[in-house]
C-alpha cells in the first residue's frame, strides 16, 4: 500500500456510523459499543461535544472512500513542566482488515506532528495492559512505557 | 488531623505561587519546575488557559490559610463506550510535610465525586512507574492498574 492510498483528515458528521463501527468491532476493550439505533443519540452528543471543543481534534484515515482508522487528540494545559501544554492521544482504532499495513503508524506520527505544531511539550496515551502488540507498536514509534495507568468505573455506560 | 482542618476548593489566581512551589519541590517527576521569576509568565498563561477551559477544573486543598495539595481534572468526551464522558485526573501533588495525613485520599475522593456529578463514566490517571507508593495509594482508593502509560517528549520545556 503506497501512502497515496489513504489520507488523514478531521472527522466529519457523515463519518459517525463508520466510527461507531470501528469501536463496535473491537473485542478487547469491552466498552459496549454498538451500531444499535438506540445508542446512536449518545454518540451524536459526544461527537458534537468533541467538534465544539477547541482542545479536541478527532482524526480519521480515509482509504478508497471509507474510514479505516481513527484517533482523538486532547490538548491539556497544566501547571507542571513550567505550564506545559500536553497532548493526550485517545481512542486509537484501525479496522481489523486494515491492520499491519502501516496505517496506525502513519496516523500516530501525524498526531505527533500536530502536537509539535501546536506546541505540546509531550504526548501521552494509555493502552490496556492486555494489548501487548499495541505496546510494542507504541515503543517502535518512540514512546517510552514510563507510566502505570489507573482506571476506575464511576457509572454504567449509557444504554 | 480532623476533616475540618482543611477544605477543597477551586484554585484562584492568588494560589499560583503556592501551586508552582508544590511542583518545584517534587524531586521525582523531573519536570523542571521552578519559582524563578523568568518562568512565571509560562505558568500564568497555563493557569489562565485552565481557568478558561470549560472541560478543566483545578482544585486546591487549603489548610491554615495555605495551599497544601492540588489536582487537575479534565473532562473528555469520546466516542468509545457509547459516547462516554471520561475524566482524567492530572497533576496530583501534596506538599511533602503534609503527606500521610489522608489529604491526598480526601482530594482524590472529592475528584471522583465531582466526576460522578458531571456524569463521567470513568476516571483515569497515570503515575510514573517509579512512584510505587503512589500506585498503592491509588489501588487502595479503588483504582485498577489496568493500563500501561506511554509518553513521548515532543519539545523542550519552556525556559
Amino acid at each position: 500500500m503506497s501512502s497515496d492510498d489513504f489520507h488523514i483528515r478531521e472527522a466529519r458528521p457523515e463519518d459517525l456510523a463508520a466510527l461507531i463501527g470501528l469501536f463496535a468491532a473491537d473485542a478487547l476493550g469491552g466498552h459496549g459499543d454498538t451500531l444499535d439505533e438506540a445508542a446512536r443519540p449518545h454518540y451524536e452528543r459526544a461527537f458534537a461535544a468533541i467538534m465544539a471543543s477547541p482542545g479536541d481534534l478527532l482524526l480519521v484515515v480515509e482509504h478508497a472512500g471509507e474510514v479505516v482508522a481513527t484517533a482523538q487528540l486532547t490538548f491539556i494545559h497544566s501547571l507542571p513542566g513550567r505550564g506545559a501544554l500536553k497532548m493526550a492521544i485517545e481512542a486509537v482504532q484501525t479496522r481489523a482488515d486494515m491492520r499491519s499495513k502501516g496505517i496506525g503508524a502513519r496516523l500516530v506520527n501525524h498526531c505527533l506532528a500536530l502536537g509539535r505544531e501546536r506546541g505540546a511539550v509531550h504526548a501521552h496515551l494509555t493502552s490496556n495492559a492486555k494489548r501487548v502488540d499495541a505496546h510494542k507498536f507504541y515503543e517502535r514509534l518512540g514512546f517510552e512505557k514510563s507510566h502505570a495507568g489507573f482506571k476506575m468505573k464511576l457509572a454504567p455506560a449509557s444504554t
